[in-house]
């Protein structure tokens, strides 16, 4: 494969593939027919660019990846691509690639098994299996690894078995350049079970380790397997075989290592009817087994299964919201615990948690606890200071299925979260993120705490979906969005502040679905100019659009929560909001400018913040940085 | 302070304060009357919510920081911000808040006292100090604290001395809801020397564990102290007392607790002459000795020292950079190492390394070996799979001061750094980033390692350079501008592909300086439209330009390497590049659209990629997404 692509890493495959083999033929439990199973072992590849092997194996295990699937591998449309791609590649549970975060993944759905099975599992045992990761020295070496492996030994998740190809190379040169931590104490550390195999071609060896970790009832288990990179290939052991190809030469050289015979891309017959007899013959067993369960539950439980399963929210989800009118005024963070709550009462697969911060995020559920290794049905997830194994191990709830997830933090620490909201995205996971505390209107704690760019920077990244409400009522209907979205993540970003219910708000919810929309119409028939605003700003708009009309300036409001919705209306819809002819245009968020031109365009000015914020009482903070009705009125007024 | 200010973090102050004051008055090699004092003992603070202890001890020290300084805390424009901040607090050596990454910065500090030592201590001890960090359970939890301290270990920094302010409480409560680690088996596993306080008020213990840790030669030392968080309060061991005042009456029991009977802000003479005695006569004392040592220096070696300190440049640091012709070609990256090679042949304190991927990201300096405990004088530095540790640790050695520092990553992994190029650009700190394989033309890879938005995201950061260079001449420039800024940090962004040497690129090199330029005028006085592009993309407009003139539309293309710079300039230059009356402007791009709306307003038109990308050849992949001649003439001939 790698060879015909002319691109890709041969390192990992020719070492790891014992333990693969070994863990594939005799403990994964899936079944090919049926790769979406609901109670199938999980596989995650953390070392990504191992997919050649990954493919090797699905393709083997009978998954509906051909031969010529194999033949394009790295080609473009290919369902081949270079790291695996959950979506993508039938059998790939978990997109992979950016190191660490398949670990955190891999957290995230033991934890999810765990919270389901103690739902679920009364008379029955619907929801009992495994996951397995394979990773390598860059995954460990990774922080997030020591965020999610902390996790889940705190949590004793049992039900996690990492096998880690351990062949001391990395992608510059012999891993202990910049690696000489010692693993079995380590992991140990967290409260996890080590074992090491010293041979990785010993399948007996690798075979035993597995099953003593299955055995494990109160920690999850590394195994760690002493490998050669490359094994077979001339220059075995080496970072030269990490990450090109090996070439013909070395490919002649590998098979004659090897005694490999047969044709390129050619499976003997022995080894199909291996994968049949093992993997397929059992998977098909097992599944056929727990399909006889299921149809033993109650009518009630039934149900309550299925719609775990395939995430359908009760049709009274939505009746007991919290609703709000003017005179009112709360904070973000406080409408988003209402909305919580609310939703938890309705929905039972509901939950999440935050890093450490629940207590300012409100992201506790009343009448729940925390889900601990003794507790595992309860709701509430402390995943402690560790924001990115967090959100990794959203994406590995949410692959796993069977539940809604958020996670929260403060909205400056989503810095941290990055790489693993992009993971998200980009396997469209309907994960929910609470962002508080979202400007310089944090006030006292200063500019480490106040995010300035994080907005911006969220906009830009695909398939997200950000929203910033403008009041209570945009806060209930962006939850509402973040709930029946299911095709990719949602951030909500939610203020410390109170915030006033503002007029039209409320009639005009949908308007949040839209993304954005005219909250406060001008007085005549057309619009001399328009203010956009996001959030708290909003409020500071329409105040402005008061004091313009008292000097005869007839201006319209338009509330912006969310970019990435108005940019999906209609030409039609969006000519409504923010007509082209008319281009007195300000746009107001506490925030990074850069991005707002695409409302504002060259003749409008954008009223943001494009450096850092400062230390102080929020009131005060937020007049340094020239956010006033006064302000808005004079930057309209400058562009006549 | 923070009754006064009513806000902040009282827990760690109260719990803290024995091993803090231990800290300075026996240990802490500081004279507050230099603060800056080239050879001082660095401390970190990296659990910033402290900061009312630290700025107490710093106003007992003697540094700049008055009683009405510290009645001020937490105020607009005082210089007692919420959490400490570098620049802003005399004597804060770093800025810190969020969390685990102090440690980080701090482990940067020790390599670079232990590079430089190996430098310049070969007569004298003129580089000789500790490195002494006091975090928390929060700092811990975090990834970046194994990254960090797994390097650090790897790198035997005995200098480093943590001190762990144990006191089981987080802010949501008792730490053991998240956090169940064994911090000795853990630290022991990096090879850290770990030692254990029991009484985190047992002033000789204290003291006697960092003397241990100071005579430690061959590995950073962690010390655990026990403490007691808000220790004396009424809701001691509690987060409640975490972060929120104590209250009048919690303050009324303190003080009885504590038999404290002294005014509001007072400071008893006792006090006052303690920390005269202890710490100032002595960082009096021992920097007299350095300034005597430094005299002894020969000519040539003062020179270098000072060239060192002050961040000098040679004269003739520029003389022998690499030059470029029409029809050369080159790799951004390659570029770059060609840079990095002639700046290290010329400046001896310039080093850097990257995260595993030096072979691909070219940054190894020739001729120079790894920067390792036996080996500290060497150049090239290890990071490991480790963006985030790396990043902080780029701050850590750019706050130490004495050299010039540069890392590299996959331009994707930036996500994984985010926080740290943050806290960089907070606290202007001259770092600069090689980021290579900067778009989708990163092809077999595929997605994961193909950056979108990475580029607008960062464009967004404020006080952040971010230059993409078109060719070889803009990639020299470049790093030019990396090397001479002072007061930001500076993303350099380099293809993976080859870049063809531009007509008009060399002559206008210093465009590259103002952000944007005109690389090729129109044919007429005036153009009629404006192709606008950065890097791989600026060729595309140059042959598109030409395919319109053949249909008679006259445009000129802008090679915009750098938002930042370009929107620093007049207006009036500006003007001349952009002039405000011709809206025919095409931005061409493989990223995020969103933020090019700057440049190319609402009339325009941006071609760039808002989605994920593909795995497959890079010439395929750039086809898949639309980037050809053909497709931006079509693009400005939409307009029409």
């Amino acid at each position: 494969m790698i060879e015909a692509a002319q691109s890709g890493h041969p390192g990992l495959p020719l070492g790891a593939a014992p333990l693969a083999y070994t863990l594939f033929t005799r403990h994964l439990k899936i079944d090919p027919e049926n790769p979406e199973w609901f109670d199938r072992d999980r596989f995650v590849l953390s070392a990504g660019h191992g997919s050649a092997m990954l493919y090797s194996l699905l393709h083997l295990s009978g998954f509906n990846l051909s031969i010529a699937d194999l033949k394009h591998f790295r080609q473009l449309n290919s369902r081949t691509p270079g790291h695996p791609e959950h979506g993508v590649v039938p059998g790939v549970d978990a997109t992979t690639g950016p190191l660490g975060q398949g670990i955190g993944m891999a957290v995230g759905m033991a934890m999810a098994e765990a919270h389901l099975a103690a739902i679920f599992n009364q008379a029955t045992q619907l929801v009992d299996h495994h996951t397995y990761v394979i990773c390598g020295d860059g995954d460990l070496m990774e922080g997030v690894s020591h965020e999610a492996a902390s996790l889940a030994g705190h949590l004793k998740l049992s039900k996690l078995i990492v096998l880690y190809d351990s062949n001391d190379v990395s992608l510059d040169g012999p891993a202990d350049r910049a690696l000489t931590d010692n693993v079995q104490k380590r992991f140990e550390s967290y409260g996890w079970h080590y074992q090491r195999v010293a041979d990785g071609n010993d399948l007996t060896a690798i075979d035993q380790a597995i099953t003593r970790a299955e055995r494990q009832a109160t920690a999850p288990t590394l195994i760690e397997v002493k490998t050669v990179i490359g094994y077979g290939a001339p220059k075995q052991g080496t970072n030269q075989v990490h990450g090109s190809p090996l070439g013909a030469a070395g490919i002649i050289a590998l098979r004659k290592a090897l005694n490999w015979q047969e044709a390129e891309f050619t499976v003997p017959k022995l080894v199909t009817e291996r994968f049949t007899k093992t993997l397929r013959q059992n998977g098909a067993n097992k599944r056929q087994l727990w399909e006889q369960q299921r149809q033993e539950l109650s009518p009630k439980a039934a149900q309550q299964f299925k719609r775990a399963i395939t995430q359908e929210l009760p049709a009274d989800w939505i009746n007991e919201l919290p609703t709000y009118k003017l005179g009112q005024s709360e904070s973000g963070r406080v409408t988003s615990q209402k909305m919580i709550q609310a939703i938890a009462n309705k929905v039972p697969m509901f939950w999440g948690g935050s890093a450490d911060l629940a207590t300012s995020n409100k992201t506790d559920i009343a009448g729940s606890n925390s889900f601990t290794a003794l507790t595992p049905e309860q709701r509430n997830i402390c995943f402690g200071v560790r924001e990115f194994a967090e959100a990794t191990a959203l994406n590995g709830i949410a692959l796993h299925g069977g539940s809604h997830i958020f996670g929260g933090t403060f909205f400056t620490f989503s810095d941290y979260m990055r790489g693993a909201i992009r993971l998200a995205a980009l396997q469209k996971l309907p994960v929910t993120y609470i962002f508080t505390h979202d400007s310089i209107a944090v006030g006292e704690d200063g500019p480490t705490h106040e995010p300035v760019e994080q907005l911006m920077s969220l906009r830009a990244m695909p398939n997200v979906s950000v929203i910033r409400p403008a009041d209570p009522n945009e806060a209930v209907a962006a939850w509402k969005l973040a709930l029946t979205v299911h095709d990719r993540p949602t951030v909500l970003v939610f203020t410390r502040q109170d915030l006033a219910v503002l007029k039209g708000a409320q009639q005009q919810v949908s308007g949040v679905s839209r993304g954005g929309y005219v909250l406060s119409v001008q007085q005549g028939t057309q619009p001399e100019g328009v203010l956009i605003a996001s959030g708290s700003e909003v409020a500071l708009a329409l105040t402005a659009q008061q004091e313009l009309l008292k000097l005869k300036h007839d201006v319209a409001v338009v509330s912006m929560p969310s970019f990435d919705r108005f940019d999906q209306q209609s030409r039609h819809y969006q000519e409504q909001v923010l007509p082209a002819h008319v281009r007195n245009r300000v746009s107001i968020e506490m925030g990074a400018t850069l991005g707002w031109e695409r409302y504002v365009g060259l003749d409008g000015v954008s009223m943001g913040i494009d450096s850092f914020g400062a230390s102080g009482k929020a009131t005060e903070v937020i007049s340094k940085y020239g956010f006033s009705t006064k302000a808005v009125t004079t930057a309209y007024l400058k562009m006549w």
